[in-house]
């Protein structure tokens, strides 16, 4: 890859492309988004949370993205919009340095077996494989060191970051991020017991992904059994998370980092799991729930909204009282009943 | 790699590779396993599970391997097993069209050592790295992008899969999976602390792997400390595991996605960790454990049995309630007492 | 890298270096370390830990480095310190095969670009890409297979072992070691929803590494969506852990493996976190606090000192029925309290 300097925009342009009505000099130019608090003269701010209204009269920004309900205390240009954090993330993806560069081609020291199709733009890093079979689409950047098996297809626009791997047969939809260390495809965890030892069941089922699916460093998506893991469209995964064999992940579902799912867990649309979340295997969560951070899910949910388990954390002595009682838990209510009833008899 | 079609068996063959008793055409031929309800003309479908009798009738398969005692509502031909589910297992290593294929030979890209000794028919993929001295048995398949380190010995009918990392003088037995984004022989986490900083403790030891083991996708065993982390035969390791310096797993184990254990625990044969299950370090756990999901394991076990511990998910609301009821609990506890005693006062 | 044998020293040699009182033959020559059972007669063995006390008799070892006070029942010769864990770290730093071998130069398969700039002694193995404007510091080791993006920095000294990936723009101090398959400087976990979709919010902010910083293997640390990701210096990371974009880890503190950290979550110096441990977003965690593994903290913490959360494991039996109790824990108490209040009306 190549460097690139941050891109330079006029306030014109910048409103242009967000759709914001702009309050200042259109002609002034700037190079970078930042804080409040931290931006300097040539970047854009913006003010998306209440919180930060306190910094706003200070702020040595060129120009502040924030609600035209906030305008007045702006000692700088404004773009205003009816959702900032919306227009922070176009903006911030107009001021990403990584943005709009030029694809560098196929590196002389990748490897490209010849049966491989590449479309228009494509490129492909440093040490990078391709074998045989695979089809990348248009504008599709392979980072160094990333292996892309045999017969997998990579949708066009999609970005593999260095040192991805995409295993044989899967498929992988338009515009999707696969960062670092990522493994798509690897195989589920199959295996049946003979009373004494395990005979490994070959996994020759798939991986589908959407898309704009976005997947974190490290993160692994295992392969079917017989049919497809599948991943819907713009469902974004963070990183260290683990998606076991035939798992299915309805549109639009985020899952925080560490998360775990088991084989054959079907998650549905507008799903949100916090970090460290867990789910059993075989289990049908419905659309619209959250799970809050390291619960554990070994049931199947069917009503929309936020569940949760475990304990908070608290100081090691108060604990230990307290875990300790949790053994005694069946007794204690058995207790309370019995008082209750001699209470009443 | 090369790509490979699916294999093509007859009936005949299937019933004699499998040990199964044919009821059906010998010679017909087919291609491809799937479920009852999913297979096609050419495919075989299996029963091992009572739940999918139900798609017995309907099934468009060649030929089902089932039980005997399901053969007579079986409309195609039928491959008669007692125990299908190993049955399914064996059938899947056969159709599964990496099986079989003829081994590629190092790579014009790959890189290795002079001093390093290949056995007969050893793949080494495209920028795969062999380090000085390391030993490759028979039919021994490293994938591309991954690296062998200096010293490293890898048994016959091991595989590789892509951007695997095996460390230096990591001794890994025969017929071993490791799948992509693993680390074998890492450094363990040891530090000596003089009140101040921490100090770098060498990890002298390695890592030794038994025959038939299998690493999941993004796993790490870290190597010992003094002696080495040491894992049985046929341990089989799922994704996303960590397995810190000086571990001892015993063979014929299993360990779910995101499994992690603490330095210097030993776990027994036939033991069974459940997803996201975390084991201080310097226990026993004795053969024969089951730990459930997402428990934690702070004690040695002596017993065999199944452990568990955490609350399953609830809704939030309720659960916010009875969380902070779980601060108080030794308090309940004692109150409870007292209200016992008085009533027997 | 080249093969390399246990560094040979003499017995006057190690103490001097360790700074440490030699009672025994300082020309004797010793070329290796083990535990006090295992030791042979060419080896150096250490007491740190009272429990290994009765191992000391029979120890077979050249030498045992122990504190002066149990320097009597030894039958070898003795490197007396008074802290002898210290001592045992720099023991084994000495007699490691890896350390103080001649690096080997940039690997005629490594790929660096013209505008990266390599200080004096700096290795980069096979397969190994440096892409432009990267500076590497005197002496610093990229392993093989592993890729340093666009214009990062590695300080002098530092280490990277195979198949590390350091994102762009990331800064990492001196003395540092990535192990392998770690990741520093992915994209953190950023979108912005419209109500029906996400929106990628591009993460321009970086990671800083200060000196002294270890990360274990398949680690990850995400860059920040502003300003940096920090992590001070001598701080240790353990393997599969997940540090969120625009966390702080402050100096001296350590993180085992597996732990996750939300985002902008501020973690203070000199804290241990124990395998598992979840923090939440946005948290603030004073210096000097230790969480007990698996624990969760939801909320931010001001006094130094042990937390924990979550239960033991227990029997599956005795644990359904306590985690069952643990739904009606909020009842439980109310119950409790009405009948408190009716033995005193």
């Amino acid at each position: 890859m190549t460097r690139r300097d941050t891109p330079i925009y006029t306030l014109g342009e910048l409103a242009s492309r967000l759709g914001a009505r702009l309050v200042g000099d259109a002609d002034r130019r700037v190079s970078g988004l930042a804080t409040l608090k931290e931006a300097g003269p040539d970047q854009v701010a913006f003010l998306a949370n209440r919180a930060y209204l306190k910094d706003l009269p200070d702020t040595r920004a060129a120009a502040v993205l924030l609600h035209p309900q906030h305008g007045e205390t702006c000692p700088a240009a404004r773009l205003e919009l009816d959702n900032p954090y919306l227009g922070y993330a176009a903006l911030s993806r107009l001021l990403d340095p990584l943005a709009g560069r030029e694809p560098a081609g196929v590196h002389l020291s990748a490897v490209v077996d010849p049966s491989a199709t590449l479309g228009e733009r494509v490129e492909v890093g440093a040490s990078a494989v391709i074998e045989a079979g695979v089809i990348l689409g248009d504008d599709v950047i392979v980072g160094p060191g990333s292996v892309v098996g045999v017969d997998a297809v990579i949708g066009a626009g999609s970005r593999l970051h260095a040192n991805v791997t995409v295993c044989h047969g899967v498929v992988i939809g338009e515009r999707v991020i696969l960062h670092s260390g990522c493994v798509i495809g690897g195989d589920g965890f199959g295996f049946a017991h003979d009373g004494s030892r395990w005979h490994k069941i070959a996994q020759l089922g798939g991986v589908v992904l959407g898309d704009d699916v976005e997947v974190g460093s490290c993160s692994s998506i295992d392969r079917g059994a017989l049919g497809d893991t599948l991943i819907g469209n713009d469902v974004k995964i963070d990183s260290q998370v683990q998606i076991a064999h035939n798992v299915q992940i309805g549109d639009h579902s985020a899952l925080a980092g560490c998360v775990g799912i088991a084989g054959s867990t079907r998650v549905g649309r507008h799903c949100m799991l916090g970090g460290g979340v867990g789910l059993s295997g075989h289990l049908t969560i419905c659309d619209g729930v959250q799970v809050t951070g390291m619960s554990l899910v070994t049931n199947s949910i069917t009503e929309p909204g936020v569940y949760s388990s475990g304990t908070g954390a608290m100081k090691n002595a108060q604990w230990r009282k307290n875990a300790v009682r949790f053994k005694q838990l069946d007794d204690i209510a058995k207790r309370l009943s019995r008082l209750e009833k001699g209470r009443d008899g």
